[in-house]
């Protein structure tokens, strides 16, 4: 049982992050009492304190003795990073609007290293798709995704490119299952901060290269992702083996 | 089954890394054969090739058609970052020598925040420990560690604080069983630079947050580890609910 409480308790957690988002919760705002979530969420009180204890971890409640809790700071982008999720449906789900700009889209021949990434056999095309969130005019999550240009049977330029890739794949019979993800802290080269419209020296910021694959294990989509370090966590269980 | 393979894979792919570290191979040099590594993990061929993707995918290596797999560049630190691991265990299971520097220890009173990290009473002293690891001469990792004072009932200045935690830990009864970590990219602060003797420019890092818990779930243990961007990564499977 004490096993699964981390993992319930960041669930809830999570609920209680889109909820602050949704009920525009301020800094100083009390949140909804123990017994309210307990039947919102329809799950018991040492749930929900667990889920209570990782936002004050993060510092984002505080507990007032015998009236309740209230928010401190306005929840970042903090994300579950063992549950996959499409970059457009996580901010979405964040309650975050960044408008979605497509700074090109095109299709092409993959270099070696592409091909192998994706499984693609000897002049199969890939389509390469770059797109910029921008949040408050600032760049905010800078994506290249790669994927077999066979998957789309449609001319580009009558695809809507500003949406979920996740659900246009699926929506073409390609739904993704699973990704195996690396993460890593960069700075963006002089040429990339260029491209998206912000500083050379505009910190760090994390940078996830994932390939994506179907149900039966075939590549489908390789992504990387640039998250604005200011603006983005990451949390996971960790567990000895 | 297909579920099961990426996983089977990454541990393959772990221990493909030691063994390259282990073996002191150099780019250019050859892999074992798919029949010595089936023998050697005693494992089936598929997940030896699913393995050698992942590596060919980190451009780790490379396929010579009908002549097995060759080193192209030396392994980073990738760390699989759902299997906790200590740091001291983690750099020695890389095949890594950082010499490990303790900058402080102290015993001290917590703050509010700490406090509520490690749940505990009030009045109870936390020891705060700060180490350095270098690698030719340059930071790597720079770690602070938080616990309570009680778990080590011996003087501090009698014990050996550059050896792992995690195993001091444990020879004093509290093992370690899973951590809720946060995952940031960050620059260091020109104090933090200066602190550790590196260049405040010295570009991204990867932070890990985490609060390690016993089996019963009390937490034991609050880390802040700064891994330098260049030289650490992280990788996981990620699944769709």
């Amino acid at each position: 049982m004490t096993r699964r409480h981390p993992t319930l308790a960041i669930q809830i957690r999570d609920r209680l992050h889109a909820l602050i988002v949704e009920q525009g919760l301020r800094p100083g705002d009390r949140l909804p009492s123990e017994n309210e979530l307990m039947t919102l969420f329809d799950v018991g009180r040492t749930s929900i304190r667990e889920a209570f204890k990782l936002l004050e971890q993060e510092g984002l409640i505080q507990a007032r003795h015998g009236d309740g809790r209230y928010l401190t700071s306005q929840p970042s982008l903090d994300r579950p990073l063992t549950r996959l999720e499409g970059v457009t449906e996580m901010l979405a789900s964040r309650g975050f609007t960044a408008d979605n700009t497509v700074l090109d889209v095109m299709a092409t021949e993959p270099d070696r290293h592409q091909r192998e990434l994706l499984q693609l056999p000897p002049g199969e095309a890939i389509v390469r798709l770059e797109r910029l969130r921008r949040h408050r005019d600032d760049a905010l999550l800078y994506s290249i995704d790669l994927f077999p240009r066979s998957l789309i049977g449609r001319p580009l330029d009558e695809v809507d490119w500003t949406g979920s890739l996740f659900q246009l794949l699926t929506e073409h019979g390609h739904t993704i299952a699973y990704a195996v993800a690396q993460v890593r802290a960069v700075t963006l080269s002089h040429a990339q901060a260029e491209r998206i419209g912000t500083h050379e020296d505009g910190g760090a910021w994390l940078l996830l290269l994932q390939t994506h694959h179907g149900s039966a294990g075939r590549p489908v989509l390789y992504s990387q992702d640039y998250h604005r370090g200011t603006d983005f966590s990451f949390h996971l269980v960790r567990r000895r083996d």
